[in-house]
């Protein structure tokens, strides 16, 4: 039997758009002799449709779009299509209105409907705003030449509380048990599992261990695409019985894999496995480029914009755009002011010239002038300081925003994690935009890309990467005025961010005391700013954002 | 028996200064013949401490204060604390790792940890986030003067589930039903709940009608106070047995009252009720007022900046901050541009001297000039549009925070919830701010409020009030060029935002097409620029920021 993994790429509240997708995906399939298709977690509306589950006539509306979608389907073909479904009893019994849901589309008619029962409500996950778990096991009977298959259903989370491989249980049942208990044949698995860093090996890791643990293959179908902040890798993958991975569908974009299951063996045969990215480096970047590119496409935009500073950021990212939207839709915009050095504009003319961008320069001396003189009755006998490197940054903010509203550019701004994390950015300045291309990508890490990129010849200017990092707003400046050394910086923001050490617990590890309690407080001061900023594309497992919930007006000391 | 109701304003996860203040009213109580405090949810670290519950170290923290605050405690007095309690079958049975707890200190002891029950995960709430429901019913027995007194305790939204006042459940159990059962002597409630308009009456209405179902006196103790865009009202409450309202603590403001429990009579005897403020106008504006005061206090400013462009959005803000801040802390800086009325400063300058507040004027003709030159090569042959509209105003934002950062001025924005929901307003410019005093009030609501606060003596000059809103940003403009007028768009945007409903319902209502579905599109199309606003103070059932969690590249028709 013919199970096909459509690894769709939906937009966001799109129910046309989406179920045509899944209509065109099935028809193919259909003509390839499919009998069972998999579409992954949300599929119609797809995911996180956040508040608009919380309008009822969005609901309303992919309900209708569901039976539309069943009725013009193949009628041969079994579908597994990800929606909502209603829950009757809310009110009567007190729950959430809606179950995160697959339906079973087969005939013209929607056959069977199964709840998600394990419902993730952390990091950047709020399923128990809109959801009630279900407390059914979610099986199916496909008939196949003579044979019965008992197919086990799971939506995402289903499969990620398996107390053996994580050591602790995160939700009191564990589906797949339930599962082996009905014996089914195999287990289906419809996901919308977000990108980090390498968790690709962890969901391998987890499948191999629970395949070999129930003795049951396992077919997990991945969401792909860029949904705000959130990116989603694809890398659907399936294992057989033993515990072997026979089939990887390809990363960070589209694609419909068949896997065949032989019900005499009642096993999966072996089909075509996708190498992953060959480093993570290879990984980051395609996540960055789909990330880059879908959220322009989603919002309607062909061209991108950014600012060049000469630096290391604003480089990497003129590179992801240059990928994601094709080099002649960048605009670059060099806006060297007094205190910029001569290598900044030709490190940036360089950068220009090797991806082949477009470029605009405009000095900004004249503005600093006008606002200068605008502010002098009140400045006047005060010394330089953050309120004029800001008033710099927020000029070039301008004008980069004035472009991008004239001739419908998307902004993007170019501030990596490190900076964010410590406030090392103006606000209304340098972090204007749209979208926050590196915003949770560590120095240390833009540095490491920008070198993987220059493997085989030179894209970054190499002098971008070896110069000292400075903001270059006033004279001689550089990131060393303010902040300890990258390779430092990084690996405390690390600990404090990503594994909630405290202050006491870093210094004993090694961290130098001032340093460390300097760094906490930046991180905690700067959360106005962040509250600010505007979506970031997600690579790590804590990244500010969705996931990041902190409160602004608070005290707190280690 | 003398029970206190601490009416406290904790600012959030300053566990050193929460514990001081409890410290210090519990004395003030103790010397008064009290005998059981209590003091709002979570009242150790403040409500809410958002993603600090996911910090080890602050829970460490917290858990260790508890003890101490134990051992400070008057040791006759009866304490109930609000806190957390780390859930030791999480890892076990899945379950989350915290519970929102009450502790009950008494003679130098933590004697009893009691659980919340209800955990709200909707709107502004996430408490599935970091907590486990309690499932036990809570009470303990207190002894007075040869009498035991059986005390039921409930955490906030305990109380918030009776399905005949609601004709719906909301959560599978009702804790009060089960103390009812347990025949409890009262019930006390210890809270969180923030404001909205009219939800005092709302919450009276509720309570009375629990203590005639259940005929159990209750005491409701809220916090009161800003925290970020959350407001509380405090307004703590007692019924007695019969259903009267016997105790009002005031609102907008700490307080400390005192009711007595007559164990003959089994029931509350009459203490001092606080008259609820006069209008609806009176209640905002004390909550406007107290938003900006703690924001900007629980942040460390004590002055405050903002523009004034002789507008009535501007104006109201401006005298909020006057009230909150003391009109010395207030600077009003007026930015006329070659487009900019007359009238406009005029009207400025009459709320500064109406106000006593401090200004300054900077006239943004040369910084525009600038820009225009700048951009000439670029703009050459285009038409004046939006992205010359936006420069004018992003100058503005950058002139008010070059002051705010060379002084240390918090920035007030001035954006009104019309202008937020439809997008009519400049990212970067006008939105620039540390908080936004008034994104949640309708354009129709700030006439009002500014009617109101001129009923004895103008405060708001005259000519702001009647004269046709204007952006300003080019010749002749108002607001009418753009946008219907306010009393049509306010009510389509409450019927779409607020109620949910869709195009079809708004028109069969009596919209006009065209208009509801221009304004329905402008509201989606404006997701990226809310994304981006500070945090604005929260007084409706539906306020954009935490509670409205809307994706942006996305695509939804009606």
């Amino acid at each position: 039997m013919k199970i096909a993994i459509a690894q769709l790429n939906p937009t966001i509240g799109d129910l046309n758009g989406n179920a045509n997708t899944i209509l065109e995906t099935a028809q193919t399939a259909s003509e390839q002799g499919v009998q069972l298709l998999l579409t992954p977690e949300l599929s119609l509306c797809g995911y996180p449709p956040r508040d608009l589950l919380l309008n009822p006539n969005f609901v309303a509306k992919m309900l209708q779009k569901l039976q539309q979608l069943a009725r013009e389907l193949p009628q041969n073909l079994t579908v597994l299509v990800g929606t909502v479904e209603p829950n009757p009893k809310a009110e009567l019994q007190g729950q959430k209105p809606l179950f995160n849901s697959i339906a079973l589309l087969n005939q013209g008619e929607i056959k069977r409907i199964f709840y998600k029962r394990l419902l993730p409500t952390y990091d950047v996950f709020d399923e128990h705003r809109y959801f009630t778990a279900g407390d059914e096991s979610n099986y199916f009977i496909l008939e196949n030449e003579g044979h019965s298959l008992k197919i086990g259903v799971t939506i995402c989370e289903d499969l990620w509380n398996d107390e053996e491989f994580w050591g602790r249980r995160s939700y009191q049942v564990n589906p797949i048990e339930d599962l082996a208990r009905s014996q089914v044949d195999f287990i289906v698995n419809l996901s919308a599992s977000p990108y980090s860093v390498s968790k690709q090996k962890l969901r391998e890791a987890m499948l191999h261990h629970c395949v070999l643990r129930y003795k049951i293959p396992i077919i997990y179908t991945n969401q792909v695409g860029g949904n705000d902040e959130l990116l989603f890798d694809g890398n659907s993958i399936a294992f057989n019985r033993n515990g072997a991975l026979i089939c990887r569908a390809k990363s960070f974009t589209t694609d419909l894999k068949i896997v065949e299951f032989n019900p005499e063996k009642r096993d999966y045969l072996p089909a075509e496995i996708v190498p992953l990215p060959h480093s993570e480096e290879a990984e980051i970047w395609s996540a960055l480029v789909l990330g880059v590119r879908d959220y322009a496409r989603k919002c309607g935009f062909s061209q991108v914009i950014l600012g060049l500073s000469g630096g290391i950021d604003s480089a990497l990212v003129a590179a992801i755009a240059a990928e994601a939207m094709g080099a002649k839709n960048v605009l670059g915009v060099l806006m060297p002011s007094p205190y910029s050095s001569d290598h900044s504009l030709i490190d940036a003319e360089a950068l220009v010239n090797n991806l082949g961008i477009n470029s605009q320069t405009i000095a900004i001396a004249a503005a600093m002038t006008a606002y200068d003189r605008l502010l002098d009755p009140l400045f006047t006998g005060t010394e330089f300081g953050v309120a004029e490197e800001n008033i710099q940054s927020r000029i070039r903010g301008n004008l980069l925003m004035a472009i991008a509203n004239k001739f419908n550019y998307l902004l993007l701004s170019t501030g990596n994690k490190s900076e964010m994390s410590v406030g090392y950015c103006t606000l209304y300045g340098d972090m204007n935009g749209g979208l926050a291309a590196i915003a949770d990508v560590p120095k240390m890490q833009v540095f490491a890309l920008c070198r993987w990129l220059n493997q085989e010849q030179e894209i970054i200017p190499q002098n971008i990467i070896i110069k000292p990092p400075s903001a270059e707003l006033k004279p001689e400046q550089t990131d060393r005025d303010s902040l300890p050394p990258y390779e430092i910086l990084d690996d405390i923001l690390s600990q404090l961010i990503e594994k909630h050490q405290s202050i006491e617990e870093i210094v004993k590890s090694g961290g130098d005391r001032a340093t460390v309690e300097k760094i906490a407080r930046l991180v905690a001061r700067a959360e106005f700013k962040r509250r600010q900023a505007p979506p970031g594309l997600k690579i790590t497992d804590r990244a500010f954002g969705t996931g990041w919930r902190m409160p602004i007006a608070s005290r707190v000391t280690d």
